[in-house]
């Protein structure tokens, strides 16, 4: 009997025809784009094609998409390249309070450098209230950054609505959407937002690539140094290969995701559901919000979530963000939004993804209502 | 009748074996180093043996590799990662006048942050003196960093006795050996050497994945910010297929790169002599330094280069380095070496690979002539 994968936020496979996509790509086609004959104008060819794709899939120009190796770089070239790296004149910058490490941690690195960070919270359903986004905002401030979805418990934030507030205070708004690329619709044409991230390990492209959207006009400093690749904002040779596979993965998103969400919302809810009727006492996180429709982050009573997944170990899943699984403490996400230590302990993240099924959920939720009755009685 | 690629330097196709290697991770092995699950621990062991491989073949400890999305970013990494990014106390930086854009860009922005920056010379050979070096050396100066092959001319710098002149002075050594893994042995246990850049793309594996050897005790701050990856040095969940890659090309560099090394010698000196042979007053950079074995960087008298491969472009090769090729201006590297805008303007980068047979570089060479004879006659 197959395992069963219930970690897509974790990571997801690539797509078959992301693969078959980015095969030639890996083979034939290997020219260096900043070559002037015919095997690097093929791969400049690529790039701009892939280009085209990621632009479309989110409502933005071409030469709005700057390439880069995954959602961390683009996290820190948005924050560190918006405050730039000379610090005479500090600046104010707003996050949440449930950010993920690459988004917390430049900007803990900018308040190391004298600028000065403001962290808004969340309310007990896991959602930022826009209403907080304005009273932070300050003479100085450069820049907020929230994330669109929630990678621990999947819960979606009114960015459009954030980003109108900090138009109308001039000040720019970026969003971390690697989570809800592929998953829910990510527009950047229905609100002013003006830096957005993409993660291509999230929407069935490889890890160790992803995207910065930059509205014209933004004005980011780059932050690494060398010839003129991306408009002089990223440089280093470009990655054609994974370059082509998140366009094909972007034009996947583009042509499908609002059927594959509605498909993945009734498996996770029944998934909920069964938990829900078979376990006195599970809560589930981000229940009231809006919310992705694969991610299902539930609090087991009684037992440790890595205890109850070391039970079952034909279940992928998590304990937290896979980023932090190796640590012991609390996440951010889970003490945000109220969870004391003690429930935090017993949640498990189950996320689904395109090549979930029906079987899979019902098996996954036997196992875990199993593995639970021993543990916790 | 197939096309001549001679642009080796620019890069490299995927040796089969390294595909082969890594079709697993871009299929069925897709997992998050960063799970505990079986997914994510089969990740783990992958880039675990990767490490392995690519430390084996530098002569380094595994921990002292962290992987990075490329040659710019080691670079980066190497260079802003010793100043840090606080300027209370500026320092001094040594680079020699013909490193690449990816050396030369982080140095003038060292610059800007306040630090100085010493430029040494090279001789008409296209090699830097170690006696400039000590020369430059201040008490002041914490970091030098000299390439150990050219990439436009092929010439091998003297690292071993520029690594031990800068332990001599308590100065930290870094190379960018970007061009040379893969074509003459490279070693940091010859030579105290603190750090080293490695890229995939310039020895048969992909673009978008390079290292950076830092060795132990090198006190190198991180530049980026996330979760804790690469012991906290290089945020970003793991490029594995790639990582899995680089892994396998080292091996093969480790294990066969002194016989390639003959062959490609062997037929770069046959290429060499043929257009010397059949061009009155062809000239050719470097000639007289110890050299790639794979590299030619000749002056073809009385044509521009550009137009002369613009007659025959059943042959890839370049006019300058790939990054710059686009930009019209005379190349460091040929300005370093003193050569006119005149001659520079003529010249034309052939670089041998793997792939490259007899039959390639003889008709390569027909084809240079016989282009040269139109033009220039």
């Amino acid at each position: 009997m197959r395992n069963i994968y219930l970690d897509y936020n974790a990571t997801t496979p690539i797509a078959p025809s992301v693969l078959e996509a980015t095969l030639p790509f890996l083979q034939e086609h290997f020219g260096n784009p900043s070559s002037s004959h015919s095997v690097g104008r093929a791969a400049v060819q690529a790039v701009r094609d892939a280009r085209e794709k990621v632009a479309v899939a989110i409502g933005a120009e071409p030469e709005e998409i700057v390439f880069t190796s995954g959602g961390t770089e683009s996290n820190n070239l948005a924050l560190l390249g918006i405050f730039g790296t000379r610090t005479e004149t500090p600046g104010h910058l707003i996050v949440s309070k449930f950010e993920h490490p690459a988004v917390c941690e430049p900007a803990a690195h900018l308040a190391h450098l004298g600028h000065s960070v403001s962290v808004i919270p969340c309310d007990v359903h896991g959602v930022v209230d826009p209403v907080d986004v304005a009273e932070a905002i300050r003479d100085d401030t450069r820049l907020v950054s929230v994330m669109h979805a929630n990678n621990e418990i999947g819960t979606l934030q009114p960015i459009d609505e954030i980003a109108r507030i900090c138009r109308k205070h001039g000040v720019l708004f970026h969003t971390d959407a690697a989570q809800s690329i592929g998953k829910v619709p990510v527009r950047v044409d229905h609100a002013p937002i003006d830096m957005m991230t993409i993660a291509g390990h999230k929407c069935y492209a490889p890890k160790g690539i992803g995207a910065l959207f930059v509205r014209h006009g933004t004005p980011l400093h780059r932050v690494t140094f060398g010839a003129g690749h991306e408009r002089g904002l990223r440089p280093g040779t470009e990655n054609v290969p994974y370059i082509v596979a998140l366009g094909k993965a972007c034009e996947l998103v583009a042509n499908g995701t609002q059927e594959e969400s509605r498909r993945m919302e009734t498996l996770r809810d029944h998934l909920q559901h069964s938990l829900l009727a078979a376990i006195d006492g599970l809560s589930v996180n981000g229940q009231l919000a809006p919310r992705l429709p694969n991610t299902l982050s539930a609090n087991f009573p009684r037992v440790a979530g890595h205890l109850l997944l070391s039970r079952i170990p034909q279940l992928a899943a998590s304990t937290g963000a896979a980023c932090h699984s190796g640590a012991a403490h609390l996440s951010n996400t889970l003490a945000a939004i109220g969870l004391s230590p003690e429930i935090a302990n017993g949640t498990v993240r189950l996320s689904l993804g395109w090549q979930t099924s029906r079987d899979d959920v019902d098996r996954a939720a036997e196992l875990l209502v199993g593995a639970w009755e021993q543990l916790a009685k």
